[in-house]
Parts: C-alpha cells; sequence; structure tokens
C-alpha cells in the first residue's frame, strides 16, 4: 500500500519514524508492507523523507497515481478540507488527525467516503494516541452508549494538574507549560475549551449520530480557576479537570466542555499532566476508561498507523450508522448538575443563613460548605458551597440572587460538579 | 447472520439480552440482524430463549446448516475445546471466551481458522468487557509492545481492595466476595492466580507471538497476603495488587503472576474492587491503560457481541503475525525486580545492621524501610524494607541469608515491587 502525505510536521515525522522502526510489525498484520510515495508540505523541513518524493504542492497528492491511501497531518481547515474532499472524490482512502475539519464537515465528508466506497479513519483526531474512536466505532459500535466523559486537552490538564500539586498559579503554570512545549505561543484554543470542544464533537457524532458540530458544544475554559478554588475544592474532596461530556438524556444530547469538580477517588481525577483519559458508559459494560497520551508526535502517529493497518488488511470502514437519526441537543440551560460556589462576603453574623436561605428558596440542597472561622470582623472571606444537582437555569438564577447580597463583595464563582466522573 | 450458542450460563444469558435490547444498534453497524438460531447446553435453564431452538447436544451446534458462527461460553476444556475445533473445521467462525482452552491450544485453534479461512474471537477471554484484545490486535497491531501489566482477576482484587479498605483480614474478606458472588465456592483457582495467568498467557501470545502456555506463567497467589503488609506497604507509599505482567527483555520473554506492590499514584493503583485494567507499554505511545469490568455477564458478553458485530460486518480475522517466532522465555530466576520484606525478629540492638549487611553483601539497595521504635527489648517485631531491583535468583539467596539469622524468628515474607505500573 502507498501513501501520499500531506504535512511535515510533529505528528507526520512521529509517522515516518514509525513506518521504518515497525516495518517488520506491519508487514506481519497487513501482509504487505506500507511505502511513502510522496509527501507534501507547504514547508520543507529537514527530515529524512526515506525514498519518498518531495513536493510542495499539497493540493496534487490527491490526484497522484501512485498513491493509494492519502494521510492528511497539515491542520488548519482551508487546503486541508480541499485535499480530504478531493481525496476521497478520487476514490482513495482518507486517514486525517484533523479534528477542526471534522467537528464541523464530519458528516459532509462521511458521507463521501461512504458513498466512494472508500474509509475515513479518524482515529488520531480524539486523544492522540489512545485508541478511543475504535472503541466508539468498533469494539461498542452494537452497544447503547450513555455518557462519554472525557480529559481530552492534555495543555489543559498539565496547567490544572500543575495548579494542583504545586499551588502554582494559572499564569505561572501557563509559563511553565510553554517552556516545555506542553502549550502553544497562543494559548487560547486550548485555554479556551475549543480544542476540547472540537474534540467533544466528534466524540458526540460517533456515540449518538448526531451532526458533527462543534458549534453545538457549550465551551467555558479553564482561566478562571484559581489556586484557591482547587485548595477548597480538594478540603471537599475533589479535585478540578477540565472536563468534555456527551449524554444522552430522556430530553436530549448534551455536548459541553468547561472545567469540572471530580470525586477524588474516580479514575479520572488520577489523570495527570498531559495525559488523557475517556470514559464510556453504555448499557452492557458500565463504565470503561481508556487513558494515555493525548498528544505527542509518536503517540499521534501510532492511531495514523493503525488507522491505516485497518485499510491495508482490508477492514470494513467504519459506519456513522445513526447519521440519519435527528437527535434532539439539550439546551445548557436544562443540563442538570451540581456546582461548587465560591462566595466572597464580608464576614458578618448571618451571612451565611442568609446564602443557605437563597440556595433553598431555589429548590437547591447543600451537600458540603467550608465556612473558615472569623478571624477579623467584617474581614472578607469566602464561603464555599457544594450544591446537590439542578437544572443550570436554576443556577444562573440563584447566583444572580447570591450575588446581590450586600455582603457578597466580589464575584461568585461557580464550576459544575460531576459527580458520574468514575 | 445466525448464532448457534453453546451453554447458557451467565454470560450467554447477557448475550440473548444484548442482543434483544441492541437489535438496532446490531442492524444499523453489521447491515443484517444477529439472529440465535440455536441453543445447546447440558443443563435447560428458565431462559427465555425466543425463538432459538434448544438441544443438549452441545456437539451437533456445530455441524448445523442453519447456524454461520459458533459462541461458545460452556467453560470447561474437554467438551468446549472438541466444539471449537469442530466448528472451525465445518468452516464455522468462533466466538469464545474460554481463557482455559485458549490459554493451552491457542496457537492450534488460530492455526485451524486461518487455514479454514473462518475467524476465530476471543474478546470476552481476558478482562471481561474491557475491549483489551481489540487493543492488542488492531489498534496496536503494528506498534512493538514491551511490556502488559493487568488487573486481571477481579476477584482477587475485590478481597485485596477490601482488607485494603477495611483492614479486613484475607478469609474475611474472602467470606465477603463469596457472600456478594464475587467468588467461587472453590476459590482456589482465583486465589492460587492460575485463572489470571490463563489470561496472561493469552496476552502474551499476542503481544509477543510467543506460544499460548498457560505452564509458562510463573505464578504465585494472594493467600499468604497479610493486613501488616498492607498497611506497612501504605506506609511506604503503595499499595498491594494481584499483577499479571508480561515483558519483552533483551534476554527473553517474562511472564509472571504474583502480588505486588504498586506506588500509590500509579494509575493501576486507583483499581479497586472487581474492576480490571490492563496496561499496554509499546514504542509509539507509551503507556495506555485500559479499565473497566473484569466480569459479570452483560460486560463479558458485551465482548462477545463485538466479535460477532466484527464478523458480521466482514473485518478481516486478527492474525498471530508472529507465532512462528520462537521468542525465549526469560526463567523466572532471571527476571529482575525489586522488593518489599517484611522480616520478624527479636528486637535485639544491632538487628537492623545485620539485615543492611546482609542485603549489602547480596548486593541489594535498600529504598525505604520502617522500624519500629523499640517498645520493650525482645519483643518480636518486623523489620520491614523495600529494595532496589535485583534478579530473583540473588533475592532468593539474600531472603535464605535473612532467614538463618537467629534474630528472625519466622518466615520472612517477600512481595515483588511494580515501579514501572503506571
Amino acid at each position: 500500500m502507498r501513501i501520499g502525505v500531506a504535512g511535515l510536521g510533529n505528528v507526520a515525522q512521529g509517522l515516518l519514524t514509525l513506518l521504518e522502526e515497525n516495518h517488520g510489525q506491519i508487514i506481519a498484520q497487513c501482509g504487505q508492507p506500507i511505502e511513502v510515495a510522496a509527501v507534501a508540505s507547504r514547508s520543507r523541513r529537514e527530515v529524512d523523507l526515506g525514498g519518498a518524493e518531495f513536493s510542495h504542492d499539497v493540493a496534487a497528492l490527491a490526484t497522484r497515481n501512485d498513491v493509494d491511501v492519502i494521510v492528511e497531518l497539515m491542520g488548519g481547515e482551508g487546503a486541508a478540507l480541499e485535499l480530504v474532499k478531493s481525496a476521497l472524490n478520487h476514490g482513495k482512502s482518507v486517514v486525517t488527525a484533523n479534528k477542526a475539519i471534522l467537528a464541523a464537515h464530519g458528516d459532509a465528508l462521511f458521507d463521501l467516503a461512504a458513498a466512494r466506497g472508500v474509509a475515513l479513519g479518524i482515529e488520531a483526531s480524539v486523544a492522540g494516541g489512545i485508541p478511543v474512536i475504535a472503541a466508539l466505532t468498533r469494539s461498542l459500535a452494537a452497544n447503547q452508549i450513555e455518557r462519554v466523559t472525557g480529559i481530552i486537552n492534555g495543555t489543559c490538564n498539565f496547567i490544572l494538574s500543575a495548579m494542583s500539586d504545586q499551588g502554582a498559579g494559572f499564569e505561572d503554570a501557563l509559563s511553565k507549560a510553554q517552556q516545555l512545549g506542553f502549550a502553544e505561543a497562543d494559548p487560547t484554543f486550548d485555554m479556551g475549551g475549543i480544542d476540547a470542544a472540537h474534540k467533544l464533537a466528534i466524540l458526540a457524532a460517533l456515540a449518538f449520530g448526531v451532526p458533527f458540530d462543534r458549534n453545538a458544544v457549550f465551551v467555558e475554559g479553564i482561566t478562571d480557576v484559581t489556586p484557591d478554588d482547587i485548595t477548597y475544592a480538594r478540603e471537599l474532596g475533589y479535585c478540578i479537570k477540565l472536563l468534555g461530556i456527551t449524554r444522552r438524556t430522556a430530553e436530549g444530547i448534551e455536548m459541553r466542555v468547561h472545567p469540572a469538580l471530580v470525586p477524588l477517588g474516580a479514575m479520572l481525577a488520577s489523570v495527570n499532566g498531559v495525559m488523557n483519559a475517556v470514559q464510556i458508559n453504555n448499557n452492557a459494560t458500565g463504565s470503561l476508561l481508556f487513558h494515555g497520551p493525548g498528544a505527542g508526535g509518536r503517540a499521534t502517529a501510532s492511531s495514523v498507523l493503525a488507522d491505516l493497518v485497518s485499510i491495508a488488511r482490508g477492514d470494513r470502514p467504519i459506519r456513522l450508522a445513526n447519521s440519519t437519526v435527528t437527535a434532539t441537543m439539550l439546551p445548557m440551560a436544562a443540563v442538570e448538575s451540581a456546582a461548587y460556589l465560591r462566595i466572597p462576603v464580608v464576614d458578618q453574623p448571618g451571612v451565611f443563613a442568609r446564602i443557605a436561605t437563597i440556595l433553598s428558596d431555589h429548590g437547591i440542597s447543600i451537600e458540603g460548605a467550608i465556612q473558615r472561622e472569623r478571624a477579623i470582623a467584617d474581614r472578607k472571606v469566602p464561603i464555599v458551597v457544594v450544591t446537590q444537582p439542578v437544572p443550570e437555569a436554576v443556577m444562573t438564577r440563584a447566583v444572580a440572587a447570591l450575588q446581590a447580597l450586600p455582603a457578597v463583595v466580589d464575584r461568585v464563582r461557580r464550576i459544575r460538579v460531576e459527580h458520574a466522573a468514575a
């Protein structure tokens, strides 16, 4: 099988290395070698391409007669999307790590692949080296998925882990991540939760047959999480993770990315540094968890290689069996979750009672609370509570009411709590 | 696709239920339904078989013209092995959960399946509902596996978890497991590590291409682990788990099942109760971990269903690409590991120094130790040490030398330490 590789970044370099290192395994498993016929990239880097032909003309890869499968590792949307479409239209199978184009155009691309009778391999698009796409679309294909909960952005997890382990502030932790090469110079795509939202849109489409639609995901990033929040959360038995969650309820499909308190005993609470993990709940096995490196050239290339091996062997392409189902999306206002509330108050007698009354008036029960001893009267201290689950809209109204209390001297901070994380 | 099911126990019942509950998903994913044409079992239980024909004649399933695929869920070896062989010989694909026959006859069965051009699906044979066979044989098929480390016996993990959480003794924890239905009336197969050894033999064959050979696995069970060991291990930063480990070294392939100290921060340390987990280290992704239910009718049936869906779709059967490789097995005496030593001594001045000297004379460094304050002179107290890794044979000689010390008044207890568990 001959492949054409578009892009020459970390993942492409990892793939070229693995194809060489694992040559023997590949032949043994596929019954044939996987040869790189051509590499195309807008910039030529100093990388050993073996015998592969190099070109700056990425688009031309799709029509080469000496290429059976196109591997799209350019990233970005414009040229990458055109290449993938063109390759599929020319009857070539495609393997891509490009979450952005999948999260926006996945349905059209899978329809095109099916119409041309070729494969579209997307294992590398979510969670790097963890074979979670294979789990959803092959091993669990016939199971009813109930919920997918993931730590799917390694940069955010690294920062939250550093804040938790070293008590670092957000800015310091981000600087450290940037120094170690774990965060981009412009970190907004990761920190703002956008990268995780793209991946979650893909997981939701595969799990529930909803359209690939990154715009349907509620997104809140981690920039507002403070070391104090992490300390209070720990005191209450939780850590804080950026989670992507998609869930099927009787009322519709939830799709959301936001920081969340996770019980310390949960497996997801043990996922540290740049590692990723995806938990899949379904009607046959209950909860399964898949853990591993969510980024890195070799790890992501491993997922590209898995798709290539599957195509070379002649496996059937994955199917989006339910993609015609018009599932209802659940509006965020209707999503039920518990909340951690950090309420900065001027400490006066009766302030905790007033807060508890407001929550109670909104039908919200308190599960746990931290109220520091009063050191100096009229000093600014936070009251921290963890609530029982209520619909988002109810919590929003309650927070507005708390915010209006005269004793509340700063912004009330709300972080959702996910007890279902296992 | 029409299947014949042999056996009518928990897994078979789970499969019949899932085939009904997930009927829509199955058709969507396979393009056809999976129908149960016949069920055969030596005993007829009160189970709704839908329209399937029931028979007591298990062997006759293999030759039925109305059955495309045989699902062997009888367990045991004689009749089950005959059925699987006969079905493959008659050109029928087989799906089995039977670790015992695979761990002894896997090579012959896969050779037979390949010769007849049919599939042998074995996902359900290891780690219940966790798709770890698919990971090894599909997603990671072209990677060089370095090590597989598993918590692959839920009964032992439940008992060790109960001993750890509740300070229960082994016998009490076992009784509780039996009351809850997690342990057999005769628990020796689980407690002695035999069940885990069968599963490890399968994992080793798939990871390294060594012959399926349960007798090649070094086995030590959990019956000698005491609540004291668990307490001392925790004090030193570890928990105790029954691990199955297979590893490729320059000198040969390790295959071993034994209790082991696992660092408390490792993901494997968070695997509690009847849950299983398998960690796969390889040259592309580093460490991956798969976590989920290792037993139970529905969970194990999920893995059977995954194999059936793959066959119904027309995927290529998994290949034992390297099964002709004659890999050297590393004798246990040459395996390197660190050790926890609990040394019961009569507390006399200088006894710790004598122990340290013996270890040092054998080239063994001490990494951590617990030496209680002397309460009463000549009282029996344990000295506990954790060592650096040395070959098994060296440790065995050192333990014999320690045992010969006059101050050592009872058996020295040794438990291996696995720092590589992640």
